[in-house]
């Protein structure tokens, strides 16, 4: 295990001088790449890449098509006002090919990270001649997996690197001292804005993991739609998480005044403080009305929306 | 259509004496039969039945397995603190192999109605030797159906009854000319309890109605669990209606640290006049926990529990 460096012991300027200097000691004249998700640990990574390298850092952001609203233009947006160029790799066709037919909870975690891994980014690594590596692994990603060498093995394993020339590549895992109070540290001393620092937690599978049932193009659409007014509505709540759920189980609903079999949505809004535990947030009931309101009125084919009323344990912060 | 008497125009003790008149003089020295379920239409129709043929009239209780926990020996035992007989019949093995595979939910309200007319009411009207069938039909039921002869053949068909026997059947329906407004004074009349003229409406389909998917015992086990929670703690809201809804769609939760796909269920609570609009009742924060944590604790298999927040229009009262 990496030594910690607690948020209490941290000094931000110094581990960025750090890492900067271990960075350019690391990649010498060589070039290194990163993927960019706009979550904090990889945009802190980035940030501490470019200061590093500056050109020599090819960074670029798969579009999976299962972002939120404009997310990708606005991480693209935020990180080319700071001067770091970022490409957006349009890799939504591969993603939904791995997504179809695909129901099971954690079979869409696996067709989301084999693509991204295998198909998508590592196919950009191998084929851009980088021999460096930069990823945003924090301390809590370790805890419980086996660290070191094995690790960066089976990343190496997953990107579609042969181990036998993994002797050529090189990860560099900057943030690894780190937990996420620690990162946002870091991140904030770099410049990110608060869009990026103070982002509520996303699941790495993104909008996949708010559709029980199959992750289809039309399927995403309606819970990005949805996700789109619960953050509106909620994000001035000061809760832990807020999230939209597409169900896959089919409703009675009147349209137009005839019975139609339609949409539900659930919206959970948790409080936490460690998302060990967590509360549904007591919104007041006219926060609620509106959360139904609104997305009945802008999301296609919903006739129903629910508040989910049960804690963690033994419910979890995600459905999927 | 028959005549309607307004519950302003009802006098109901000349009400009660001119239909069990009406019911004597149809009936004559034959014997009569009628389904109780416990509804309030029904319930008055034994009453009004009962008073005119005493012993003549046959109350038949189909226990379909359906219905909520407690619910047959309840109904029956307010008959017989009445002075009423009330047959239970159980045909809950003739209703469960009907729904077995059933998970549209056209095809379950067919599925139940069929088999209660005519395979198990159907087959107990025949064999009885009964020709007058006494019905709590209300003028609403026919407001947008073929009012008559029509009809009542139609009632005969779904029982089994081939339209050359029909000569020899009658159908009585004191309550056409009444609405639910009127048949609760008249209820209140003829001595029913509380319990019985002011129960929450309740579908046909009985719990059915409240799962989303294959009505199998075990799920009607399980939504009779959380009715019995609802229903325990929203009855002195002053709601409209409310109901426990078992979902089909499986979501993450946690069992002794473990995660575990398991249940979610539904609660809705219903402000409202005629049914025709309807909105979610406010409940206080409090009763929403408290619901959430009953649910979770008497009700095996479930991890999640989301409340209602859609209005009717676009949504309906019940989902299925």
């Amino acid at each position: 295990m990496p030594d910690e460096i607690t948020v209490q012991e941290l000094d931000p300027e110094r581990f960025i001088e750090d890492k900067v200097a271990e960075i350019r000691s690391a990649v010498g004249e060589g070039t290194a790449i990163n993927a960019l998700s706009g979550g904090i640990d990889s945009s802190t990574v980035t940030m501490l890449g470019h200061r590093a390298l500056g050109d020599r850092l090819r960074t670029v952001f798969i579009e999976n098509g299962l972002m939120r609203a404009g997310e990708p233009q606005r991480v693209a947006a935020v990180f080319r006002a700071l001067g770091v160029p970022v490409e957006v790799i349009d890799a939504r066709d591969a993603f939904f090919a791995a997504l179809a037919g695909v129901t099971d909870p954690e079979e869409k975690r696996e067709a989301i990270t084999q693509t991204f891994y295998r198909d998508v980014f590592g196919r950009i690594v191998r084929e851009s001649g980088a021999r460096y590596l930069l990823q945003g692994t924090i301390l809590t990603d370790i805890d419980e997996t086996v660290a070191g060498i094995k690790r960066q093995h089976n990343v190496f394993a997953q990107l579609g690197i042969d181990p036998q020339e993994t002797f050529g590549y090189q990860i560099i895992e900057p943030l690894v001292q780190l937990r996420k109070d620690g990162v946002r540290v870091v991140g904030r001393a770099l410049g990110l804005p608060k869009e990026i620092t103070e982002r509520i937690p996303f699941p790495g599978p993104a909008l996949s993991a708010r559709v029980i049932g199959e992750a289809t193009r039309e399927r995403i659409e309606i819970v990005r739609g949805a996700t789109a007014v619960v953050e509106r509505l909620l994000s001035g709540t000061g809760a832990f998480q807020y999230m939209a759920i597409l169900h896959e189980d089919r409703v009675t609903g009147m349209r137009a005044g005839e019975r139609d079999f339609g949409l539900q949505i659930e919206v959970r809004c948790w409080d936490s403080v460690d998302a060990r535990t967590a509360t549904p947030t007591r919104l007041p009931f006219e926060t609620l009305e509106r959360l139904a309101d609104e997305i009945l009125r802008d999301v296609p084919g919903v006739v129903s929306v629910t508040y989910n009323i049960a804690p963690k344990p033994p419910s979890t912060m995600e459905a999927v």
